[in-house]
């Protein structure tokens, strides 16, 4: 984006030009009244002096309208300056066409025709039933599609953007950033990503949309075990550390929370659904048919949040958010869910960035990678940050920077391997952390971090 | 990007505001000589006359450059706009910082100090030696990092882009996009994927980054048996497709070219380096220490490119660029590296996007997926495009669009798995190919693309 080059912020400077006609001096002479010739000279001299005043005036303003007209501070640039605003004038028409969705080949879907029911309870799809042995039938009819590889069970994370540009430039940058620090990790522990950006079902679009993306995954990949949804502004910044899924053996649902906030306080933020984990089985499929009924946009949504906004503490007006809802789902069929749901905190499958990002420089210096909790925390997540809309609650150059560290922090373990690291937290470039040598093979086995899994420890 | 709000591209309207200091009055005043008093009442009159003329003008001075300095025009907006434009502004100031990398860390690094030694051929690293008895006594002893797959050579994906946001914004959506589609395909076919966005060499930096990191890859990386480059701005397009390795045991270099115009005409465009395969072997070092000589940027890149001008056909004048480069390399030592080298054409292993883009509804009217050919292209390239900066070849509109149908013709064939289609090939939104059912596993069985491999067969 190049310097605004319009005169418009500059100082007039410099003399008049040519010689505009000079109405106000021509008036100035006839509404004086008789001819040069009858004027002693001093008079005619201040008289020339008056009309070459206005004169200079006049050519001034015309200057100033002429400059603002054809850009006379444009003269001088570079065409390359032209080519790139040209360019960029171009890009954001095509855009604004793009975003607008005006291809005329719109089909009909049975989603939009239909007349929306208020009273029947939204559908995420038909009821399934028996899922469990389905599944359990279709592994053993593909054991080439098995259910765990290498002897950890087979994850695959979710994640996604909507499919138009962002609002905020910026933010197409940064979710580029998100997702190549996700492919990073999941490529070093055999995790398998589906980076989403359609909108499955118009109803559920937003926060909501994860839901149907996530059933029809379960639905669509039997020799998945767990899909771990994982918002775009959700970063790994421990890139050692793995989910201890052993952990988990007698649970389907895995969420970071608290449960003296979830239960005493029924807190809107006492669990967090920018990172979860959700086993491949009935049991998941009935959570999410029962948590969808709040996320069809419109009234429903409305009227949702005002019933979430009073049953929750904290919580601000607005329609119903996923999250809310979950946890609303959760204390209010506490019986029917909570034994099969683990509220984890013993290590940061959730990270709130605020208490992080400023500490990565301390965490270098007194820790290591693999504690995934706050002395190196496994997700650093920029709740509220939002770099592709435009409200964002906290200030953007506060997110940005953040960001960026937390990129860098995370970047810079899996560098290590390579030999390099960031200059700085801040800083794009890379230098050397270590000499080459003619024998590669000793880094690999020392660096590696495939070759040395690190197990968990919980603290508590 | 709003509206350019300043007034100088308007044309002024409006009279004059308040009075300011009237210099050019007072000093004509001054100038006349004599008091008012001494005047007729007819000329004072008239110097009355004058003096609010100027006046008038004057204040039309000022008001047209306070216009420009507070603009005017804005002041009608909402302040959501205003709100919004305020973040963009400081975003843009932000990512200013970003740019110029003001990160006061910088610490010394062994390549910047060192003076250019021009006479000095420049080298990637030390020579290594003996690699390929050292990756197979490696490969020996770490059977937990095999290099096959289920009967499949490993491949390891290279991608990437520059470290900062592109100068287009518009770029860095098609970045996601881009990296989006290359997800897919290498999920479905086992790939893993390397997204580099670091310059590990200073002075290898442009089309010739590519190098370091492909060596540092092939030496960190021993259990990858294939290195695939792939330019951001290639889609994958087939995406049942996959690459007939058993073509190539005893190759080590597959890329895209055609022998003709590579022997007989030396063309510059012979061979295509935006898609190609390097084997994890000493000949492949051997290479990339041969092909890099040309590339330091300055005096050294500079020449080089007038001695591939004067050498290859149809070459513009520039520096050195990579593709020319390896053409020089392999035909001036045709005998040492020829024999290694497959020169592909028998599917696009890179495909030239403008032949390709507007036959994408054709191509589903009459054939099918895993042909790779043009046909149904393996890969759709679009070489000259460049959405990230601000040169691009060919009109922003055609590219961008032609990107988009591109997308959408391979987010059409991964959709398939899950029932869902896009509207248009230039639509963000989808629809439903296929009713869901009850029993999901028949769809699974019947589109998973990973459960019918396709046999490549060469038309030739």
């Amino acid at each position: 984006m190049g310097q605004d080059g319009s005169p418009a912020h500059k100082r007039p400077s410099g003399s008049g030009g040519g010689l505009p006609t000079s109405t106000v001096a021509n008036g100035g002479g006839r509404g004086g009244g008789g001819g040069r010739g009858l004027l002693p000279r001093g008079r005619q001299m201040q008289k020339t002096f008056n009309n070459i005043k206005i004169t200079i005036l006049c050519g001034f303003v015309t200057i100033l309208v002429l400059r603002g007209t054809i850009g006379v501070g444009n003269l001088g640039s570079s065409s390359a300056d032209a080519v790139n605003q040209n360019i960029i004038e171009e890009t954001n028409r095509i855009l604004a066409e793009i975003r607008s969705d005006s291809d005329p080949t719109d089909l009909d879907d049975p989603h939009e025709t239909e007349t929306m029911n208020l009273n029947a309870t939204y559908a995420l799809g038909p009821k399934i039933t028996g899922w469990d042995s389905q599944r359990k039938v279709w592994l053993n009819q593909n054991p080439e599609f098995p259910s765990s590889v290498n002897g950890r069970a087979r994850i695959l994370l979710l994640t996604g953007s909507p499919p138009k540009p962002c609002d905020n430039p910026i933010g197409d940058h940064y979710l580029l950033k998100s997702v190549k620090n996700k492919i990073d990790y999941c490529r070093l522990h055999g995790i398998e990503i589906v980076y989403n950006m359609a909108h499955l079902d118009k109803e559920l679009a937003g926060y909501w949309a994860k839901l149907p993306m996530i059933r029809r995954l379960l639905l669509s990949h039997p020799e998945v075990e767990w899909i771990w949804w994982m918002d775009s502004d959700a970063l790994f910044t421990d890139i050692l550390f793995q989910i201890p899924l052993a952990r988990y053996e007698k649970h389907n649902l895995v969420i970071h929370g608290y449960p003296d906030l979830l239960f005493d306080q029924k807190s809107w933020i006492a669990l967090n659904t920018g990172s979860f984990l959700l086993r491949n089985c009935q049991w998941s499929l009935d959570l999410l048919d029962a948590w969808a009924p709040m996320g069809p946009k419109g009234p429903i949504r409305d009227e949702a949040g005002k019933v979430l906004t009073a049953y929750l503490k904290g919580r601000p007006a607005f329609e119903a958010d996923d999250q809310s809802a979950l946890i609303y789902l959760l204390l209010s069929q506490k019986d029917t869910w909570m034994e099969k749901v683990f509220v984890e905190n013993q290590y940061y499958l959730h990270g709130f960035w605020e208490g992080l990002v400023d500490r990565y420089e301390e965490m270098v210096e007194k820790y290591h990678p693999g504690l995934g909790d706050e002395r190196w925390p496994f997700v650093t997540h920029f709740v509220g940050c939002k770099p592709c809309g435009s409200y964002a609650d906290y200030a953007v150059e506060r997110c940005l920077k953040s960001m960026e560290r937390a990129f860098n922090f995370a970047d810079n373990q899996v560098l290590k391997l390579y030999g390099f690291g960031h200059r700085g937290l801040l800083s794009p470039k890379i230098k050397r952390i270590r000499n080459e040598t003619v024998t590669p093979l000793e880094s690999v086995d020392k660096f590696d971090i495939r070759r040395t899994p690190v197990e968990f420890k919980p603290q508590n």
